[in-house]
Protein backbone atom coordinates (compact mmCIF):
# COMPACT_ATOMS: atom_id res chain seq x y z
CA UNK A 1 0.00 0.00 0.00
CA UNK A 2 1.20 3.38 -0.79
CA UNK A 3 1.05 5.97 1.61
CA UNK A 4 -0.99 8.90 1.97
CA UNK A 5 -0.14 11.55 4.44
CA UNK A 6 -1.46 15.18 4.86
CA UNK A 7 -0.03 18.13 5.82
CA UNK A 8 -1.73 20.83 7.39
CA UNK A 9 0.19 24.10 6.60
CA UNK A 10 -0.44 27.51 8.72
CA UNK A 11 -2.76 26.30 11.63
CA UNK A 12 -3.40 28.94 14.30
CA UNK A 13 -4.71 27.80 17.42
CA UNK A 14 -6.83 30.44 17.97
CA UNK A 15 -8.72 30.40 15.01
CA UNK A 16 -8.04 26.87 13.13
CA UNK A 17 -8.83 24.48 16.02
CA UNK A 18 -11.78 23.17 14.36
CA UNK A 19 -10.98 23.67 10.66
CA UNK A 20 -7.60 21.37 11.15
CA UNK A 21 -10.09 19.13 13.10
CA UNK A 22 -12.13 17.96 10.69
CA UNK A 23 -8.99 18.38 7.86
CA UNK A 24 -7.69 15.24 9.98
CA UNK A 25 -11.20 13.31 10.37
CA UNK A 26 -11.16 13.48 6.78
CA UNK A 27 -7.73 12.62 6.14
CA UNK A 28 -9.02 9.47 8.45
CA UNK A 29 -12.86 8.73 7.12
CA UNK A 30 -11.55 8.73 3.34
CA UNK A 31 -8.38 6.61 3.82
CA UNK A 32 -4.91 8.44 4.14
CA UNK A 33 -2.62 7.22 6.97
CA UNK A 34 -2.10 10.35 9.12
CA UNK A 35 -1.51 14.28 9.29
CA UNK A 36 1.14 16.08 10.39
CA UNK A 37 0.41 19.86 11.29
CA UNK A 38 2.95 22.43 10.50
CA UNK A 39 4.85 24.65 13.22
CA UNK A 40 3.02 24.65 15.58
CA UNK A 41 1.46 21.88 18.30
CA UNK A 42 -1.74 22.04 19.62
CA UNK A 43 -2.83 19.34 22.25
CA UNK A 44 -6.41 20.15 22.12
CA UNK A 45 -6.32 19.40 18.16
CA UNK A 46 -4.17 16.00 18.77
CA UNK A 47 -6.32 14.94 21.35
CA UNK A 48 -9.53 15.05 19.70
CA UNK A 49 -8.34 13.38 16.59
CA UNK A 50 -6.58 10.38 18.76
CA UNK A 51 -10.34 9.97 20.54
CA UNK A 52 -11.88 9.18 17.51
CA UNK A 53 -9.53 6.95 16.77
CA UNK A 54 -9.53 5.38 19.74
CA UNK A 55 -13.51 5.08 19.67
CA UNK A 56 -13.64 4.22 15.88
CA UNK A 57 -10.58 2.36 14.96
CA UNK A 58 -7.34 3.36 13.13
CA UNK A 59 -4.69 2.86 12.38
CA UNK A 60 -4.10 6.47 11.96
CA UNK A 61 -1.85 9.05 13.29
CA UNK A 62 -1.55 13.00 14.05
CA UNK A 63 1.27 14.59 14.41
CA UNK A 64 2.81 18.41 14.84
CA UNK A 65 4.93 20.97 15.11
CA UNK A 66 6.93 19.87 12.52
CA UNK A 67 9.29 22.53 10.48
CA UNK A 68 7.45 22.02 6.72
CA UNK A 69 10.38 22.11 4.90
CA UNK A 70 12.20 19.15 6.49
CA UNK A 71 8.79 17.51 6.18
CA UNK A 72 8.74 18.44 2.55
CA UNK A 73 12.72 17.18 2.10
CA UNK A 74 12.11 13.74 4.05
CA UNK A 75 9.01 12.96 1.90
CA UNK A 76 11.00 13.91 -1.22
CA UNK A 77 14.06 11.87 -0.49
CA UNK A 78 12.10 8.81 0.29
CA UNK A 79 11.03 8.81 -3.16
CA UNK A 80 7.01 10.47 -2.44
CA UNK A 81 5.60 13.15 -4.41
CA UNK A 82 4.59 16.66 -3.14
CA UNK A 83 1.12 17.49 -3.73
CA UNK A 84 -0.25 20.81 -3.06
CA UNK A 85 -3.63 21.35 -2.91
CA UNK A 86 -4.77 25.13 -4.07
CA UNK A 87 -7.90 26.78 -6.18
CA UNK A 88 -5.13 27.83 -8.37
CA UNK A 89 -3.70 25.11 -9.42
CA UNK A 90 -4.95 22.46 -12.31
CA UNK A 91 -7.90 20.59 -12.53
CA UNK A 92 -7.71 17.34 -10.16
CA UNK A 93 -9.20 15.30 -13.33
CA UNK A 94 -6.11 16.11 -15.45
CA UNK A 95 -3.13 15.05 -12.68
CA UNK A 96 -4.88 12.28 -10.70
CA UNK A 97 -3.55 9.63 -13.39
CA UNK A 98 0.22 10.64 -12.44
CA UNK A 99 -0.79 10.55 -8.37
CA UNK A 100 -2.19 7.03 -8.18
CA UNK A 101 -0.31 4.68 -6.81
CA UNK A 102 2.70 7.14 -5.45
CA UNK A 103 3.31 7.83 -2.07
CA UNK A 104 1.92 11.48 -1.27
CA UNK A 105 2.32 14.08 0.70
CA UNK A 106 -0.77 16.39 0.69
CA UNK A 107 -0.49 20.09 1.65
CA UNK A 108 -3.63 21.54 2.91
CA UNK A 109 -3.16 25.59 3.89
CA UNK A 110 -5.18 27.31 6.57
CA UNK A 111 -6.06 30.98 4.66
CA UNK A 112 -2.39 32.08 2.82
CA UNK A 113 0.24 29.49 2.02
CA UNK A 114 3.99 30.98 1.46
CA UNK A 115 5.00 30.60 -2.32
CA UNK A 116 7.54 28.57 -2.05
CA UNK A 117 4.84 25.92 -1.53
CA UNK A 118 4.18 26.22 -5.08
CA UNK A 119 7.11 25.99 -6.40
CA UNK A 120 8.24 22.77 -4.20
CA UNK A 121 4.90 21.29 -5.34
CA UNK A 122 5.27 18.58 -7.48
CA UNK A 123 1.56 19.27 -8.72
CA UNK A 124 -0.44 22.39 -7.25
CA UNK A 125 -3.81 20.48 -7.84
CA UNK A 126 -7.38 22.34 -7.79
CA UNK A 127 -10.82 20.87 -6.60
CA UNK A 128 -12.42 23.51 -8.62
CA UNK A 129 -10.92 26.95 -9.10
CA UNK A 130 -13.26 28.61 -6.92
CA UNK A 131 -12.79 29.59 -3.47
CA UNK A 132 -14.35 26.99 -0.80
CA UNK A 133 -12.92 25.11 1.82
CA UNK A 134 -9.32 22.59 2.27
CA UNK A 135 -11.98 20.43 3.91
CA UNK A 136 -13.87 19.64 0.91
CA UNK A 137 -10.75 20.07 -1.49
CA UNK A 138 -9.27 16.99 0.54
CA UNK A 139 -12.41 15.16 1.14
CA UNK A 140 -12.91 15.27 -2.75
CA UNK A 141 -9.38 14.68 -3.84
CA UNK A 142 -9.10 11.29 -2.07
CA UNK A 143 -12.53 10.63 -3.18
CA UNK A 144 -11.64 10.66 -6.68
CA UNK A 145 -7.61 9.20 -5.44
CA UNK A 146 -9.39 6.11 -4.62
CA UNK A 147 -12.19 5.99 -6.67
CA UNK A 148 -14.60 5.87 -3.62
CA UNK A 149 -13.14 2.53 -2.10
CA UNK A 150 -12.50 4.33 0.89
CA UNK A 151 -16.45 4.88 1.49
CA UNK A 152 -16.33 1.56 2.51
CA UNK A 153 -13.13 1.17 4.74
CA UNK A 154 -13.26 -0.89 8.11
CA UNK A 155 -11.53 0.27 10.66
CA UNK A 156 -9.59 -1.59 13.33
CA UNK A 157 -9.12 -1.66 16.75
CA UNK A 158 -12.82 -0.09 16.51
CA UNK A 159 -15.04 0.79 20.58
CA UNK A 160 -18.35 1.98 17.85
CA UNK A 161 -19.53 0.99 14.78
CA UNK A 162 -22.20 2.57 12.67
CA UNK A 163 -24.83 0.13 11.66
CA UNK A 164 -26.45 2.30 8.83
CA UNK A 165 -30.55 3.21 9.18
CA UNK A 166 -33.57 4.77 7.06
CA UNK A 167 -34.44 6.83 10.28
CA UNK A 168 -32.04 5.32 13.37
CA UNK A 169 -28.94 6.23 14.89
CA UNK A 170 -27.71 2.70 15.40
CA UNK A 171 -24.29 2.49 17.03
CA UNK A 172 -22.71 -0.80 17.55
CA UNK A 173 -19.89 -1.32 20.63
CA UNK A 174 -17.72 -3.78 20.58
CA UNK A 175 -17.90 -6.19 22.99
CA UNK B 1 -32.83 22.52 -13.98
CA UNK B 2 -33.78 20.90 -10.61
CA UNK B 3 -33.32 23.00 -7.62
CA UNK B 4 -30.80 22.23 -4.90
CA UNK B 5 -30.67 23.75 -1.99
CA UNK B 6 -28.76 23.69 1.88
CA UNK B 7 -30.67 23.83 4.88
CA UNK B 8 -27.43 24.49 7.44
CA UNK B 9 -29.22 23.28 11.08
CA UNK B 10 -27.87 24.74 14.25
CA UNK B 11 -25.46 27.10 13.26
CA UNK B 12 -24.01 29.11 16.79
CA UNK B 13 -22.52 32.61 15.69
CA UNK B 14 -19.94 32.07 18.24
CA UNK B 15 -18.51 29.10 17.58
CA UNK B 16 -19.32 27.81 13.50
CA UNK B 17 -18.83 30.98 11.52
CA UNK B 18 -16.20 29.44 9.83
CA UNK B 19 -17.19 26.25 9.35
CA UNK B 20 -20.76 27.22 8.08
CA UNK B 21 -19.13 29.83 5.90
CA UNK B 22 -17.72 26.64 3.94
CA UNK B 23 -20.53 24.71 4.08
CA UNK B 24 -22.30 28.23 2.13
CA UNK B 25 -18.80 28.30 -0.30
CA UNK B 26 -18.59 24.38 -0.79
CA UNK B 27 -22.75 24.69 -1.77
CA UNK B 28 -22.04 27.12 -4.32
CA UNK B 29 -18.55 25.67 -6.02
CA UNK B 30 -19.84 22.44 -6.38
CA UNK B 31 -23.31 23.26 -7.95
CA UNK B 32 -25.99 24.33 -5.61
CA UNK B 33 -28.24 27.27 -5.96
CA UNK B 34 -28.14 28.64 -2.32
CA UNK B 35 -28.08 28.38 1.45
CA UNK B 36 -30.09 29.00 4.31
CA UNK B 37 -29.22 29.29 7.79
CA UNK B 38 -32.04 27.94 10.39
CA UNK B 39 -32.37 30.10 13.59
CA UNK B 40 -30.65 32.43 14.21
CA UNK B 41 -29.45 35.66 11.39
CA UNK B 42 -25.12 36.08 11.07
CA UNK B 43 -24.86 38.40 9.48
CA UNK B 44 -20.79 38.04 9.14
CA UNK B 45 -21.31 34.83 7.84
CA UNK B 46 -24.01 36.33 4.86
CA UNK B 47 -21.50 39.20 3.97
CA UNK B 48 -18.28 36.99 3.67
CA UNK B 49 -20.47 34.77 1.29
CA UNK B 50 -22.27 37.62 -0.29
CA UNK B 51 -18.51 39.49 -1.13
CA UNK B 52 -17.45 35.53 -2.90
CA UNK B 53 -20.50 35.71 -5.21
CA UNK B 54 -19.95 39.26 -6.04
CA UNK B 55 -16.11 39.00 -6.88
CA UNK B 56 -16.14 34.68 -7.92
CA UNK B 57 -19.54 35.15 -9.77
CA UNK B 58 -22.73 33.63 -9.28
CA UNK B 59 -26.24 33.20 -9.21
CA UNK B 60 -26.24 31.98 -5.43
CA UNK B 61 -27.87 32.91 -2.47
CA UNK B 62 -27.64 33.02 1.68
CA UNK B 63 -30.39 33.75 3.53
CA UNK B 64 -31.13 32.99 7.65
CA UNK B 65 -32.64 33.01 10.62
CA UNK B 66 -35.88 31.23 9.24
CA UNK B 67 -37.34 28.15 11.28
CA UNK B 68 -36.02 25.26 9.48
CA UNK B 69 -39.86 23.30 10.09
CA UNK B 70 -41.00 25.96 8.06
CA UNK B 71 -38.42 25.38 5.26
CA UNK B 72 -39.35 22.12 5.42
CA UNK B 73 -42.69 21.90 4.75
CA UNK B 74 -42.95 24.60 2.07
CA UNK B 75 -39.82 22.36 0.33
CA UNK B 76 -42.39 19.44 0.57
CA UNK B 77 -45.24 21.32 -0.54
CA UNK B 78 -43.24 22.27 -3.45
CA UNK B 79 -42.47 18.39 -4.23
CA UNK B 80 -39.25 19.23 -3.11
CA UNK B 81 -37.23 15.78 -1.52
CA UNK B 82 -35.58 16.36 1.86
CA UNK B 83 -32.66 14.80 2.36
CA UNK B 84 -30.01 15.16 5.43
CA UNK B 85 -26.60 14.22 5.46
CA UNK B 86 -25.58 12.03 8.88
CA UNK B 87 -23.21 9.51 9.80
CA UNK B 88 -26.04 7.56 10.35
CA UNK B 89 -27.49 7.22 7.29
CA UNK B 90 -27.60 4.78 4.42
CA UNK B 91 -24.37 4.86 2.32
CA UNK B 92 -24.33 7.59 -0.73
CA UNK B 93 -23.91 5.28 -3.47
CA UNK B 94 -26.95 3.73 -2.74
CA UNK B 95 -29.21 6.44 -2.20
CA UNK B 96 -28.03 8.83 -5.05
CA UNK B 97 -30.36 6.89 -7.78
CA UNK B 98 -33.40 7.73 -6.15
CA UNK B 99 -31.86 11.53 -5.43
CA UNK B 100 -31.09 12.90 -9.50
CA UNK B 101 -33.20 14.59 -11.09
CA UNK B 102 -35.28 16.20 -7.96
CA UNK B 103 -35.58 19.23 -6.21
CA UNK B 104 -33.44 18.38 -2.87
CA UNK B 105 -33.36 20.46 0.30
CA UNK B 106 -29.84 19.09 1.62
CA UNK B 107 -30.01 19.45 5.81
CA UNK B 108 -26.41 19.59 7.19
CA UNK B 109 -26.18 19.89 10.83
CA UNK B 110 -23.44 21.44 13.37
CA UNK B 111 -23.14 18.94 15.68
CA UNK B 112 -25.80 17.47 16.76
CA UNK B 113 -29.12 18.00 15.12
CA UNK B 114 -32.99 17.20 16.35
CA UNK B 115 -34.28 13.47 16.19
CA UNK B 116 -37.06 14.95 13.85
CA UNK B 117 -34.82 15.32 11.28
CA UNK B 118 -34.33 12.15 11.01
CA UNK B 119 -37.89 11.12 10.95
CA UNK B 120 -38.79 14.02 8.64
CA UNK B 121 -35.98 13.27 6.08
CA UNK B 122 -36.91 11.45 3.39
CA UNK B 123 -33.38 10.28 3.13
CA UNK B 124 -30.56 10.11 5.89
CA UNK B 125 -27.48 9.67 3.60
CA UNK B 126 -23.96 8.42 5.15
CA UNK B 127 -21.12 10.02 3.28
CA UNK B 128 -18.86 7.36 5.01
CA UNK B 129 -20.00 6.26 8.82
CA UNK B 130 -17.06 7.96 10.22
CA UNK B 131 -17.01 10.93 11.80
CA UNK B 132 -15.64 13.64 9.87
CA UNK B 133 -17.09 17.11 8.71
CA UNK B 134 -20.64 18.26 7.17
CA UNK B 135 -18.15 20.58 4.89
CA UNK B 136 -16.65 17.35 3.51
CA UNK B 137 -19.87 15.21 3.06
CA UNK B 138 -21.91 17.76 1.52
CA UNK B 139 -18.69 18.55 -0.72
CA UNK B 140 -18.68 14.54 -1.64
CA UNK B 141 -22.21 14.06 -2.05
CA UNK B 142 -22.48 16.68 -4.53
CA UNK B 143 -19.58 15.96 -6.68
CA UNK B 144 -21.26 12.46 -6.95
CA UNK B 145 -24.73 13.86 -7.39
CA UNK B 146 -23.21 16.05 -10.50
CA UNK B 147 -20.99 13.06 -11.65
CA UNK B 148 -18.39 15.88 -11.39
CA UNK B 149 -19.74 18.25 -13.43
CA UNK B 150 -19.75 21.07 -11.29
CA UNK B 151 -16.01 21.24 -11.57
CA UNK B 152 -16.24 22.59 -14.46
CA UNK B 153 -19.00 24.96 -13.71
CA UNK B 154 -18.86 28.80 -14.94
CA UNK B 155 -20.68 31.47 -13.12
CA UNK B 156 -22.46 34.40 -14.27
CA UNK B 157 -21.19 38.19 -13.62
CA UNK B 158 -17.62 37.62 -11.98
CA UNK B 159 -15.12 39.72 -11.38
CA UNK B 160 -12.37 37.82 -10.29
CA UNK B 161 -11.15 34.11 -12.35
CA UNK B 162 -8.54 31.89 -11.94
CA UNK B 163 -6.45 30.62 -14.74
CA UNK B 164 -5.61 27.17 -13.69
CA UNK B 165 -1.73 26.72 -13.86
CA UNK B 166 1.09 24.56 -13.00
CA UNK B 167 3.26 26.82 -10.45
CA UNK B 168 1.65 30.15 -10.69
CA UNK B 169 -1.22 32.27 -8.87
CA UNK B 170 -2.70 33.70 -11.79
CA UNK B 171 -6.40 35.68 -11.81
CA UNK B 172 -7.89 37.08 -14.30
CA UNK B 173 -9.75 40.51 -13.96
CA UNK B 174 -12.90 41.30 -15.69
CA UNK B 175 -12.33 44.14 -17.65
Amino acid sequence: MHKIVILRMGHRPQRDKRLTTHVALVARAFGADGVIIAGVRDIGVERSVRKVVELWGGPFFIRGGEDWEKVVQYWRSDGGLITHLTMYGLPVEEVLPSLRGKDLLIVVGAEKVPGKVFAVADFNVAVTNQPHSEVAALAVFLDRLFYGAELKKEFLKWKLKIIPGKKSKKVQKMP
